[in-house]
């Protein structure tokens, strides 16, 4: 028989260590519902501006609640997470953080847009009188604690998972982590009400909320990666009136990525009148990267997807 | 006044050089139909087998068709290609190559699968008894001739295009590439069936074919690389379903692509009993590489995202 338990968002750590105490233990078959803070940890909120980003102490972001211990599991099992509901709050926030994103380089000012949207209906949010961007939230830190002893960061993600900001682990999708300490010692946090593939800026629609999720255990499957099953179209949010599309070409797929934001930053300055840092924070949480071709030795190509609807 | 040309296949070359002789010239707003052959020059048929690949002359293969010189095209122009059909062959072919494609030092044997679909119906394409891919066809290969002088040759794309191997470049997409020379010299080739985003193998479902577009010209824009413009769902014929996600988490993300597509390649062997060649050639023509997150340092995810509808 399993069992439905509830983890309040005041249970919540920072990094990742094995030697957390956990703050449940459930079996195989229990379902959970896990109360998230944003990934300011509280700093920053629907009312703050810029000189809140500039004013955050980095030491308190992107809290997970947790850790969870599993009954039973073991290195070298599989955790299987379905996620079944998120209930979001309504608000959230998109920063250009100096020293973090993908053109952190161009993009040395802070900035800051604070969103409110429709927790029920889950209605496109307004992006200024821009656009509309449209939602579909997810977990962007679900991770496992490492084998390895000791405190380590929040932000890489790991063969464990952690802060992989993988949009499509949302509603229906069911994850599987590598195991690698007994009880596998699951936190998740830094839900997101919608992002783009890639998180250009380095930040998504940052909006606490509630998740519903479903625990199992593989025993013994061997597995390098996370991987992910999604039960639908992953993209049918974004791109089902077709998208703009911006491309970077050359032997660096970092630098492919660099050159197709741009790309679009200056699209869409054009055509919309958007500041670079309001582009950049729009591609963020609405662009898709993607890459088209990397086998055309010696040069690649990264294409960033932007849809049509958020100016429809 | 727009006029309507056909260049038959005849009218191929081989490598970009800007010196080359046109065979035609179009006005701004004509509509042209090009012939393709497949990018094997010929070399591979529907009766092909692997013993053909090893024979293959490298120095014939991905001949592109053209090119067309556009009136009043000029550097710093660029020139518009509507994609406005495909007529397929009805046949095509995948390949492992030695010495080409994300895996090459893990996949040093040849390799060939010869597909047969519906030219007309377009109907998802049978893979052995293992599956079937739904198809989308589009131009492997679209470009223009590069300022700089000589002969470059075909496989690596530029900022000028060439062999991009975009998959969305497919009917209804607007593609806009940077004209370097008078005329632009516009020539197209390497036709695809059916690709996932990465073409990981190095090869689609490579397939002759009939391509009709409309030129034009869109007077000194800067553009850095080329850009497109959807019309609508760019994965829905994939994704619909749902996908199967492998990733890879790691600071390089030639290594993550390698990675996610290692791990696809185990799942389909465990879940659908397809050998490694099999499975990396299935993953060529239908899983799409994602970039998920390229920002939390010092690792990033990529992901490859395989059908469910394959084995629907």
């Amino acid at each position: 028989m399993s069992a439905s338990h509830t983890i309040h968002s005041a249970h919540h750590h920072f990094g990742w260590d094995n030697a957390l105490v956990s703050v449940m233990t459930v079996a195989p078959g229990d379902s959970v519902e896990i109360e998230t803070v944003d990934s300011s940890g509280g700093q920053l909120t629907v009312d703050s501006d810029v000189s809140d980003v500039s004013a955050m102490d980095f030491g308190k972001v992107n809290p997970v609640t947790g850790p969870i211990k599993v009954d039973g599991a073991e290195a070298g099992d599989l955790l299987k997470v379905t996620l079944d509901t998120f209930e979001p709050s309504g608000w959230g926030w998109t920063a250009i953080i100096p020293g973090f994103g993908l053109l952190a380089d161009q993009f040395t000012d802070a900035a800051l847009y604070t969103w409110r949207y429709d927790a029920s209906s889950l209605a496109p949010a307004a992006y200024s009188s821009v656009g509309q961007v449209p939602l579909k939230p997810f977990c962007g830190t679900i991770g496992l604690a490492p084998a390895e002893a000791g405190l380590h960061s929040v932000v890489p993600p790991r063969r464990v998972g952690g802060n992989m900001d993988i949009r499509d682990l949302s509603a229906g999708t069911v994850l599987y982590l590598p195991v690698e300490v007994d009880g596998a010692l699951l936190s998740l946090g830094d839900t997101h009400a919608a992002q783009g593939d890639g998180e250009v800026c380095g930040t998504a629609i940052e909006s606490p909320m509630a998740v519903g999720l479903t625990i199992d255990l593989v025993k013994q499957s061997p597995l390098r990666f996370p991987r992910y099953e999604t039960k639908g179209p992953a993209s049918s949010h974004f791109d089902r009136k077709g998208c703009q599309v911006t491309t970077g070409i050359g032997p660096d797929l970092m630098q492919g990525a660099r050159d197709a934001v741009s790309g679009m930053i200056d699209l869409l300055g054009t055509r919309h009148g958007l500041s670079p840092a309001e582009a950049y924070m729009l591609c963020s949480v609405c662009a898709d990267l993607r890459i088209s071709e990397i086998v055309d030795q010696p040069n690649w190509v990264v294409s960033l997807y932007f849809p049509n609807i958020v100016f429809d």
